[in-house]
């Protein structure tokens, strides 16, 4: 693409939605252009406000199929959509057209016990998903924390992570085979039922986490695992949070894999224990949560070993929860993190700067320099074992003098991340809102690259424009539209 | 690309070779020209002897770049190769042209215990990177059979597999960075040192199994895992091959995920007997090997849970090995296998023809029944516990008229897989021997598709020509060239 033409769709002159012939596809009821409807679906867990003209919520593969069909002809835009949570803007609407949403389309949920796969619609949500693994002794590990809401549509789009990175990798490790529809509405299948295929190219690793621009998802195969039989859980509190980040490795360097591997910062405890007291120091560094999961024999030595090494380092405490309850109790000050932060100020930016596990204690050293520098309200936590920290900045959108120091101040979290080996993002994707920054991880050659599979799968770039490729004019981030 | 014009580099008027600019870039000694030197590139570990026009040794990026941006001028078509032990005919040089042999480029090998990372040179051998983890306590899953002489490079290329994908998964699955040199002999680089990374498409892997004709890899970022500090082995042997599938099935809804879970079929059992005695019953119709590996008193405990299962459901003898030498008596047989079969007949063809868990059963079956039809000598073994299956035919080359029917009784393999939900290859890749049924599994559109992205990343057609995709005239298998 040359410069200007991922716009195209949206700088060209517009033709009107054909909203008759949808609904002729789609019947009235799931074509959706009141007023009040089309700004319900304006929005996503991110930042900016994009009405589209009309929202579809197709059922069937056949559905999806004919509604490309339409847009294709038309070369009006569209957005698949799962259930919005999204934080990087992944969804939006930005040059109007049309919403798909798919989280009607959730009328598949089928597991394969004997062959460790689940076969889902798109729209089935993530939690549902796992109770029903559950059901037969299997475990879908990945875990993002919106699981109750998002669905595997917007799991496979944005490539979803969570605290069992670390472990069990993140949505792509577990996406076998999917069913696509293209952008100009013909069906293909990648991938299949077996964990081994190296048959052509990895077209389903292609699809996840491009966000929806390369085809719309209509099934997904799934791999699932058998189920841990037991997990045990520690807690240990650190005054120096370079220990802490010692901790982490001689753990990992234990032969000890944990299940989940967390860190909480100074900032992040204090705010909890002003909004929900769990009875945390609020003069400790850092707090680290440690959960081994597996064969009960297992899991019992591990959290014993995990507990001695970071004793051993220094650590203030200790505490090995004994049971269940127990372990609800010490994962509590790590649930209530973001609505705990929330409070502090009325706008929270999420950020998932990843870098090598090695380099958390340097990152944790950076986040402080920089929220010093740009006097911004800035707090973290993360998923330590896979170096996926969340700096979250605490704001207001509506002081536009605070708002410049914060996209400053989030700019120079993503150089400081790739600076030191990291991404630009971990779990959350590129979307809208680091697209600026695209060409500062992947250098001209790899953006030239992913623009040629993009033009030739999109050429009319009808398929969620305005994500991951940076744009002329939108250089730099801005959390308003 | 439109039919045909995916052999326009070797029906167009080619041009010659400019040796003395290779060895201009690499010296006189790394530029292979005698007919000796030329006729051992003419081979891999499959069928089929082209004999290329020159072979480069390159030891750096900036020479890999160099020499392609010579090809792509004058349209040479490229082989990139590794250790050369290939069975699909990855690395043929089919149209003529130039075989950069990579296995000198061997480098870099470095281990980054604290990110649980390897940073490697495409040269450097499987087996070398494995014990250079283990020197640090980690562990590099991904074992192809041919580990001791296969290269890193040669194992991305075509996504190698190998008895651990079950738990560990293949090598895809540990790849998390690459450095590429394009088709026009630029540079970049996909991925990074972390686990989570969602910044773009995910360009590494759609590299990794793409068989060389994407680009060269010259660099690899490798994931490590902490070492399992303990394993456990038993063989049991099944007097009923479906017994044996369920026993398969039953191990694994036990939430035990075993390291390894081999099966050996009467015809194999046989075979070993009879080239080195291992004391087994050339009467059962199944044996199979599980081993577990993690926890000490994790697999103590699982391994005895496999072994009961097995009794349970009918084995007619379980042993599990006390030690570490027990455990090689148990592979001894697994490992006696392929030198056993091969003295059956000159030729020994191998599949990977892989099919859904729970298929296991009927694939035998249908394997026997190939057999019959076809009178040819079929024997099968494989990594049951992800269903990738290894049914080998042995036979005579120099006899036309039984390779004819080998030939049908392997496309009728395919067509068996592909039926039963499988995959016409598990870890062998596509290459040049089953390019002629790829669209059987990805149907029109997903070829299509995948042709989009060739084209975009390599418009004329030097890289790996003849590869993967189905070509004009080339419609069915055959086993010379």
């Amino acid at each position: 693409m040359s410069a200007g033409e991922e716009s195209r769709v949206a700088s060209g002159p517009r033709r009107a939605v054909p909203i008759e012939e949808l609904r002729g596809i789609l019947g009235p009821g799931r074509v959706l252009t009141s007023e009040a409807d089309r700004l319900s679906y304006a929005y996503d867990a991110s930042f900016g406000v994009y009405v589209p003209d009309c929202v579809v919520q197709p059922k069937s593969t056949e559905e999806v199929q004919a509604v490309v069909r339409t847009a294709a002809r038309e070369r009006i835009p569209l957005y698949p959509r799962g259930s919005g949570s999204c934080l990087s803007g992944g969804p939006l609407p930005v040059y109007g057209g049309i919403v798909v949403d798919l989280s009607k389309m959730d009328g598949k949920l089928e597991i394969y016990p004997d062959d460790l796969v689940a076969v889902v619609s798109p729209g089935v949500r993530t939690l549902d998903l796992q109770k029903a693994a559950e059901r037969h002794g299997l475990f879908y590990p990945p875990d993002p924390s919106s699981s109750r809401i998002s669905t595997i549509g917007g799991n496979i789009a944005e490539n979803s992570g969570g605290p069992r990175g670390l472990k069990y990798g993140v949505t792509r490790d577990y996406v076998l085979g999917l069913e696509v529809v293209t952008a100009d509405g013909r069906v293909f299948r990648t991938g299949g039922h077996t964990i081994k295929n190296v048959t052509g190219y990895d077209l389903t690793r292609l699809i996840v986490g491009s966000e929806g621009t390369l085809g719309i998802v209509t099934e997904a195969v799934l791999r699932l695992l058998p189920k841990p039989q037991a997990r045990r859980t520690a807690l240990a509190i650190f005054d120096d949070l370079v220990v802490a980040g010692k901790a982490i490795s001689k753990i990992l360097t234990s032969g000890i894999l944990p299940g989940a591997l967390e860190i909480i910062d100074q900032a992040c405890l204090r705010a909890v224990e002003a909004f929900r007291p769990s009875g945390l120091p609020v003069d400790a560094e850092a707090v680290l949560l440690v959960e081994v999961d597996g064969h009960p024999a297992a899991v019992d030595d591990e959290i014993r070993q995990a507990a001695e090494i970071c004793r051993q380092l220094g650590a203030r405490s200790v505490e090995v929860a004994a049971d269940e309850s127990a372990r609800d109790r010490l994962w509590f000050a790590r649930r209530q993190i973001s609505p705990a932060i929330a409070r502090i100020k009325p706008t929270k930016i999420s950020e998932d700067a990843t870098v090598p596990r090695s380099r958390i204690p340097d990152m944790f050293a950076k986040l402080r320099e920089i929220r010093n520098k740009y006097g911004v309200e800035l707090v973290v936590f993360g998923h330590a074992g896979d170096g996926n920290l969340h700096p979250n900045i605490l704001c207001d959108l509506r002081d536009r003098e605070e708002m410049k120091r914060v996209e400053e101040a989030v700019a120079e979290i993503f150089r400081a991340a790739l600076e030191m080996g990291g991404t630009l993002s971990g779990e959350h994707g590129i979307g809208t809102m680091k697209a600026p920054f695209l060409t500062w991880q992947l250098g001209e050659v790899g953006v030239e690259m992913t623009k040629r599979i993009k033009r030739a799968w999109d050429p009319n770039n009808i398929m969620n424009p305005g994500k991951i490729f940076p744009e002329p004019g939108k250089d730099r981030l801005v959390f308003t539209s």
